[in-house]
């Protein structure tokens, strides 16, 4: 595996690689790669010729007040981590070399942004949209995969795709968990011992909506205060949202119906959990 | 040459060209070709495998009282003309097939734009990086080709290309004219016999702009003030405005120095003329 950290050294290896026939499949992530990001890369291996996988926590995606500079880090582990799954190149462009000077020409993301984490985090689907216009630009891939936790990015690069008729093809991974049913994140490493244990509840909580609506239930409402009860009871975190949206489009629903998710967003001490299902009914 | 409607059918070719090694040509018009265009397709023809035209009158990038609908439209001549001049593919979608629903995702050029067209043009910039962002995801093309007499456009897709990291390299051409100086453009077919004639002042007042600054003048408002008076002598048009800016950059100037560009926007009774010189001293 080349780890490279030059934009233009990416393009262009990835250009030659394109222009010879060969497909390439590229993961994105921030890095601190866990079983969820491995399970992308493996796909994209078994998928492609050529797998590139980057790691750069954009500084436009956080806001203000969140995690960026505490946000876990661990090069030398996450470049072993790709190797073995299977990456031929491994991206690795510090912030100036992405941005040297502020982007003059910005990207707004204006739909499917104003619920779920769109509405406590301003600003931070354009900075998603932005720099996976870069990146696809890039690495030039054919395939790119997202893991569906989180499911409203999708969302987003779904439309980001269409609306400019970048040449790539999506692929969702399924959520990987631990034994427990926890979405697995690289923020759980930041959870207190108790709140490991509580965090059960979020994916739990989860299953038994889906499991309600698979008997019958059709009201969000009902569905919805049920799960904020079950979160409440069962841990001391802070719930940010819980809700309930047609999907892809993220629009409220009066009665459940189609292909719809729940998603939630769990504040703990120092990590902010996410979690979703999708059911189609 | 062959003409393609389709956005997938036009992105699969061009795709399956460059997964083969060759190397893509592309001229982005809105049709209605004249012989500044066809300088651009022979250029593109000479230095790649495949030349890729488009023809697209994008209404993203007109104004609620501008000439979308009005804009001459000529596609067997047109059609003709890119073949002759080596075309290899014509793109030429209609409006439903590039924007089959208003875009969720904007694109806001932020720099640059509040000078010259930009200024009485609000949002034609945006416009114009909505489509090249759309056309060179679709054309996959090595090199686009630009005629400097839209040389803020220029400096727009220039600051594009470089935010986004767009694979593409930006050629530019010199702005085309007719015998007597005036710029080709595809509006020059609505001005009136005695208009026709009185534009030639355009070009003559940049010409001796240049003369003035080559001979020393340095004062930007000196050679602003007497182009202003010679065109008012000169023609029965509306000056829309005739500034001074560092090129490509686009910022004012207290003294002439470097690179400067000297642009003008005129209005006769149902064309609006652009011209421009840029000056290195």
């Amino acid at each position: 595996m080349k780890v490279i950290r030059s934009v233009k050294e990416m393009q262009n290896t990835m250009l030659e690689q394109k222009s010879s026939g060969k497909s390439i499949g590229f993961v994105p992530t921030m890095g601190y790669l866990h079983e969820g990001h491995l399970t992308l890369i493996k796909q994209a291996r078994r998928e492609n010729d050529v797998v590139a996988v980057s790691i750069f926590v954009n500084p436009l995606q956080f806001g203000a007040n969140e995690d960026l500079s505490t946000y876990p880090r661990d090069f030398e582990r996450d470049s072993q981590l790709a190797e073995e799954s299977g990456a031929d190149y491994l991206f690795y462009p510090d912030a100036s070399e992405m941005y040297p000077r502020p982007l003059a020409i910005k990207v707004t993301v204006g739909d499917r942004t104003d619920v779920l984490c769109g509405r406590s985090r301003p600003g931070h689907f354009d900075g998603v949209a932005a720099v996976l216009l870069k990146l696809f630009n890039i690495v030039v891939p054919d395939f790119a995969y997202f893991g569906m936790k989180d499911a409203q990015q999708v969302a987003v690069i779904d439309m980001l795709i269409t609306d400019y008729n970048i040449p790539v093809t999506l692929k969702t991974v399924e959520t990987v968990r631990e034994s427990d049913g926890l979405a697995k994140s690289s923020r759980n490493v930041y959870l207190q011992p108790n709140e490991r244990e509580e965090a059960v509840i979020l994916n739990k909580s989860l299953n038994e909506a889906r499991e309600g609506i698979i008997n019958g239930e059709r009201d969000p409402e009902k569905v919805l205060s049920f799960m904020r009860e079950r979160i409440q009871q069962n841990s001391s975190g802070t719930i940010d949202y819980i809700e309930l949206y047609s999907y892809p489009e993220l629009k409220p629903v009066k009665e459940i119906k189609g292909t719809i998710i729940i998603a939630l967003a769990v504040k703990f001490t120092k990590a902010r959990l996410i979690d979703n299902t999708i059911i189609s009914i």
